[in-house]
């Protein structure tokens, strides 16, 4: 499995995504899960993938040779966020029905989902998560963030850690504890986590950077809020003697 | 949806059911999903269930029943959790199977799964999840929770806050913060909470206690878990400043 997790703030958009592939417990790999594009001073895009790993390398793959051969759906010829993501949703069906129009089974998980972040020239950033049925929906003032893959374990830190007119440093250390939290209810999510931090109206492709658990600031993170979180337990008055009866 | 979980300690037993039952949106009901049998002084039983409410229903009728007409297969007459734990798995799959035939569509959703805990005279307290495929299996000191339905929002506290040396409070405590999570994060989770405790060889039915929002301990709970956890963030160091180049 995989967990991304997108915030889109109204300072900018950080993101994040863990590296772990599986496909059965004795073949787990570490693969890319987040693509960057853009052009300085023009675009940023980002994309970050879960589900099937082979439609999600083809549809980059196809995103790719678009840009590298100008075609019309190059992502560096679209105005709109919202074109991107349809274009993405397109190419996501369309690769998951080929394989299983191939396939000897009849229900297989050829399906991917995607997290498309970005800005184009002087419209505001967005972010959008692309289903698997090839549809999307995008992030809004109320819900300021969007995940994919195992989300359930690492959203109640963001559902009460985040907002829109958070800081970028809060919501680093708020998806660095929602991965954290995920890694460790749930083996098939793992370290090193891509984390990825694009400043509004910057323009410009940040590199990120990949935080493996020999990260100081990552372990700093981990220890205390673990030991945090036991404070906070043991600080709570004794439950009333009738809730024993 | 429903969340159930139980946790099986050395010193007894603390489990919690969500009351909340959904079939569409148009239609949130609150029904028990806590049921408690025992006879004083030789044993206890608390079946929790999530899934088909038809099926959770059907399964809960058989098992009274069985007490009732003091059949063979009655929990009274069992001399071993395990056996009990298979004869809810039998009656699952018999109700589940029956539904099926019975439906006009293919795939149907008649699964249910269940928590069985208890104690039969001298022997250890157990803890058992039984799935909707009628297997079971139970819980260990290395693992002393056991979950069902929205099991994955509450995880991650019981990971980092339980083991099988907790205490009694520390575990009503952490299921709480547990159950307010899910509930936070996913709407068909809902208020009123059934929490029981059950002490280790005291062979008695708890009454159980049913915590609705205006529970005072649970509020300064709710409120006291996400002031604190914000307080945790807010006093991490800031993020390296090349976490966003």
């Amino acid at each position: 499995m995989t967990y991304c997790a997108a915030i889109r703030l109204k300072d900018g958009i950080v993101l994040a995504s863990d590296t772990r592939t599986n496909a059965g417990v004795d073949h787990v790999s570490t693969f890319k899960k987040l693509f960057t594009f853009g052009v300085e001073g023009k675009s940023f895009f980002s994309i970050q993938t879960a589900g099937n790993l082979a439609t999600s390398q083809a549809v980059i793959k196809k995103i790719e040779r678009d840009i590298t051969d100008n075609n019309k759906q190059s992502l560096y010829r679209q105005n709109n966020l919202f074109d991107i993501a349809n274009i993405i949703g397109d190419y996501t069906t369309l690769v998951a029905k080929g394989s299983q129009a191939k396939s000897m089974r009849q229900e297989s998980g050829f399906g991917s989902s995607f997290l498309l972040s970005g800005q184009i020239g002087k419209s505001a950033p967005n972010l959008y998560l692309i289903y698997s049925e090839g549809n999307c929906m995008h992030a809004t003032e109320d819900t300021p963030f969007l995940q994919i893959g195992e989300s359930k374990y690492g959203k109640p830190i963001l559902d009460r850690a985040i907002d829109y007119d958070s800081s970028i440093n809060d919501a680093i250390r708020a998806l660095l504890v929602s991965f954290d939290s995920t890694i460790r209810s749930n083996l098939s999510v793992g370290y090193p986590i891509d984390l990825l931090v694009y400043h509004k109206d910057s323009l410009k492709t940040p590199k990120g950077v990949r935080l493996d658990t020999d990260d100081k600031y990552l372990n700093v993170i981990r220890n205390s809020w673990s030991d945090g979180l036991l404070d906070i337990l043991h600080g709570f008055d004794l439950p009333p003697d009738d809730y024993q009866h």
